[in-house]
């Protein structure tokens, strides 16, 4: 209701502000008996946390997770998972520069409109940190869903472009290089212009394709609850995201019915997968595959004129570390939504005949 | 849960299927004290039927509503709106053509799956012809909302796209032809493009470009509710829907952090607006505008091979009277999803402060 | 959220008002492939509509059922079930006279100072009336748990008590008389003095026991949604309900743990059942069974003073038929609500483990 | 969903067994600005704390709460506020008896029957201990409600009761003895009574009664969520609740509709308060009180015959620190829950009008 939870039955909500004590949330209607590999659930928060290449952010945060509950003796209990990522790194000092400006672009203004005041060290609530708890909750909803692989991986930065589609690829090679591109050769390309945009205190945006396969046939809510309209959220959600597609997309607008349709094979599957292995909002058992579009990073480390809250113009700066493009990190955060969409959707499936 | 629902507060619950007896829903959650204009809701209804213009549908359903409770003496009450559009025009025998075998690209293959059997008349619960419901709920949050302006129009069909922005265009012109394309010069190229391909007994894709002025600051709940993604999942739960981009979307990025920031101006508007009126999540007060990708109409009117419930190969070909094109009578229930999220998250906004 | 939904997987909403075209509801969440006994449905009906004996009100509504939508070839499809039960019987102008005054102990009052105004037209959404909608939802979960038996009965009317528990009476014979009371004897004494009531133009409350037998082991969620939790919102939810207890209740605060533990057989049932058959908020495969308080219906056919908008006193006087005694229509409407609240525990139930 | 959330608008999440790590939640939608009070939180979980008295459990937990986020410079932001109380005392040795058998009407086999295996360290998180959780948040709603008094008190003991009504009593006094009665010549009877049972290591029932004064008119949603259907589902979810009522309750069935009805005052007040200050389910301004029946605690210091998991008789014999009545330390979870109930209920009216 107030934003912070996600999923009907699976269901993750957080807490937590980039310079508070911590953050974390509870997971709640994660089924009992699951057997827990911890070790994978860090893994996945080691690929979101800063300070791991050279091309992200230098802050350094461990990032580790600490849980409270639901767990006993290596499985899940069926009762609430609570868990806390405690910040180690706060230094709310240094943002005593954007204490009384708004930055263009970020959450600052509307935050103060809305709620009547504002947590001014750095983003609060808005900032990206928060979704290190999803990547918790995402990393226990993957193994719900140990039949299905969920893999995500940056497509573009900027104007560079991949030009292959997900087939063209191996994927085993996306964690091979800072950016995550399963093309080593454009990925050095993307690595060299990020490290660029960085010099020039600038940032740059991306897309990350996301590929999940294995989903079984039937999953997705008719009308609203469309399994794509879900995912579409989910990622919609995620900091910095400005657009979604899935299937043929916003280029399958200039194809004609005719060369649209996917044919059907005898056993069910279809020929071609324009569908995106979505159809009428349910699964149909072809690989799941979408594109999400991020902006660049609204934080520059250049000098700007903004506003401070009486209206009046100041100089500001961006200061501090920050990301020069978000895609590499953001890519186990796609992961992540991806698998509490279809862990959740999986288990409402369980609901519907008789 | 069972997908049915949308809006948390504004809520509106639809049933129906294409050639059952009646579709409709229940609004619950609209405020009391609304003077509603019945005249204004069948007239968003008559911009999404069939049988409107030569470039859509010939089928004929005069789509009128009948409102069973919610309303007294003019206003609503603040019970819940109950309310259902007759099928006058079921003709089910047209279906027996395809009772047996699964239409490519359509969701009969899945419902099957799913469900352990379907509604095999028409497209059941999957028709398009459910958004007629939308449409009614909508056009009552329409109403809530009156000092906003929800504009939405056809910006592109197949490749032929509109080469203006939204400020460019005079959208009183919107509902001049029967493309609903603002621009008149381009909205007969496609009304002739749209015409060709029917002839050839096809279909073609589009995209509808929505804008919503005069929304208020602090709209969207922070985190996984912002208010585009509510948005996104309202316009990706449309039917035939593909993508989803707002404000700079899959274009912004290509561009710089520096070029992307939206600088203030002294009234806390901003002078360029690539956030598209939404800066984490929360509406800043400028004009929210997002393109909406729509896939070409799966059934064509052309011979095709597919398969029956058995797996076996089957010759099959559409029938009856469907849109080559789907995106001109797709702007009215555009409008109401984008009415709906609008309506609910005002009222939820209604909550945030003590 | 607005309150007229119940339910999360199996959740009905209702909508509709005394005097209004039609009351009726959607159910979404319903299992596909339940082979549905329409004339069942009406049966529930018939127990619940006016007119069926001298000690209920002489109000003659049909109260037929019309489904719209989700039920194909006799079986539900998984997709909504729509449906209107017309009112035939609107005569608004008898309710002339409370138009500006409020009635005691009626809802009158608080909907006006809610909502700002009301629909003065007898009880509007308060009214009764709307049970109907849930008697129909609930007959179609009584149908989805074909193994569990419902059955409530007349236990009490005005000090008039049954002094029997459930299992010494034989509840074949609850439908045998017009009290609804299984024990023929007592059923007569109640019946001559609700009849007494009715001629002093005065009501008088009751109590409703519900058994629920062969309830699977494990229904329930802990901490906030028990089992008896939610049996007892939604008995609480029925109009002039006052007080809801299970097991042993009210009385049960008087004993001993050591008398009131229930010990074990060794098939995991238990020698005495305090418990009501739920454990930790759980169903435990005992009997479910509690006691639900009827108020005195608040019309009364005696003059009273009272207060209009303004708050001036004046003279009033209860018209038109009403009930002496709301219990015995009131035991389908417990049978309903109890089906409702078992059918969507067995659905949530399914999620729970790997 | 999975039963850790309560409330729609104003919602707690909780998390945490009885012998992990930390019990804790996160609380959204609690509105912005809140000037907190830490110490009065604290005081209400001093409140419920095992080891206050000599009539209560003799265990030891500071049950001190630790807030992570959504509070900043001494008010609440309006985002989640995440917390833990730490376990200090886990002892899980202490459980080894009962590793292998059900406890009678404990929630042992219920638990293992539903999720294929148990927490067997105590209650785990079927144990009251949760409950410290709800005291936190309802703690935080109280001083949202800021204008509200919530009053809880112990007016039965076993058959021991309290003959006077909440008006004839000084409810200041209710803490100032270690029963939490009102009364003190009856709260000295009460706590020899419980003493007498302790020393027979048995235990015994008991009575809350809970008064809410200058509640605001118009609380509480029509048809299914009554504010009374409400309170009643938050006290029934308290851990040994068996019974509610509210205003007249279970006594008001024996009344006639002519003495029950509450005649209105010029000020739309009412004479008499059978209606226990909500009507329709709407909150009417005159004070809210009700009845929460608590069953005797089923761990007793006594030798019973029980089973293990194969269904083989054992002799098994309560062990450690527990309560012989549970209302003492019940009060303020009484209270807290209906402060949750309120809190939400107060947002929720802020939507229902134009």
């Amino acid at each position: 209701m107030a934003g912070n939870s996600f999923g009907t039955i699976f269901r993750v909500s957080t807490f937590g502000e980039s310079h508070g004590k911590a953050i974390g949330g509870v997971i709640d209607g994660c089924p009992s008996g699951i057997e827990l590999n911890l070790t994978e659930i860090q893994s996945d928060l080691d690929r979101r946390k800063p300070g791991q290449s050279a091309i992200v952010t230098q802050r350094k945060e461990p990032d580790e997770v600490e849980f409270f509950s639901g767990i006993f003796e290596g499985k899940t209990t069926g009762t609430p998972i609570g868990f806390a990522i405690h910040n180690t790194n706060q230094k709310s000092q240094d943002y005593g520069h954007i204490k009384d400006s708004y930055r263009p672009s970020h959450a600052d203004y509307v935050y103060d409109q809305k709620y009547g005041f504002r947590d001014y060290r750095g983003g609060g609530r808005s900032s990206a940190r928060e979704t290190a708890s999803r990547v918790v909750a995402g990393a226990i909803a993957k193994q719900f869903l140990k039949n299905v692989t969920i893999q995500a991986y940056v497509s573009q930065v900027g104007d560079m472009r991949l030009n292959k589609g997900y087939k063209e690829l191996d994927l085993s090679l996306t964690e091979s290089n800072a950016v995550r591109c399963p093309d080593p050769e454009v990925a050095l390309k993307m690595e060299e212009y990020i490290k660029s945009i960085k010099k020039e205190g600038d940032t740059i945006g991306g897309v990350i394709t996301c590929v999940a396969k294995n989903v079984p046939i039937g999953l997705g809510e008719p009308v609203f609850d469309k399994l794509h309209a879900e995912l579409g959220k989910a990622m919609l959600s995620i900091n910095a995201v400005k657009g979604f597609e899935y299937g043929s997309g916003f280029e399958g607008v200039k194809m004609k019915g005719s060369d649209h349709n996917d044919q059907f094979n005898s056993d069910g599957s279809t020929k071609t997968n324009f569908s995106g292995g979505i159809q009428g909002g349910i699964s149909n058992g072809m690989d799941i595959y979408f594109n999400v579009a991020f902006k660049p990073v609204a934080t520059v480390i250049q000098g700007y004129e903004t506003i401070d809250k009486e209206g009046n113009k100041v100089q500001a700066q961006g200061k501090g570390r920050h990301d020069p493009c978000v895609v590499p990190r953001a890519v186990p955060i796609v992961e992540a939504m991806t698998a509490l969409v279809l862990a959740d959707y999986a288990l409402i499936n369980r609901t519907i005949k008789l």
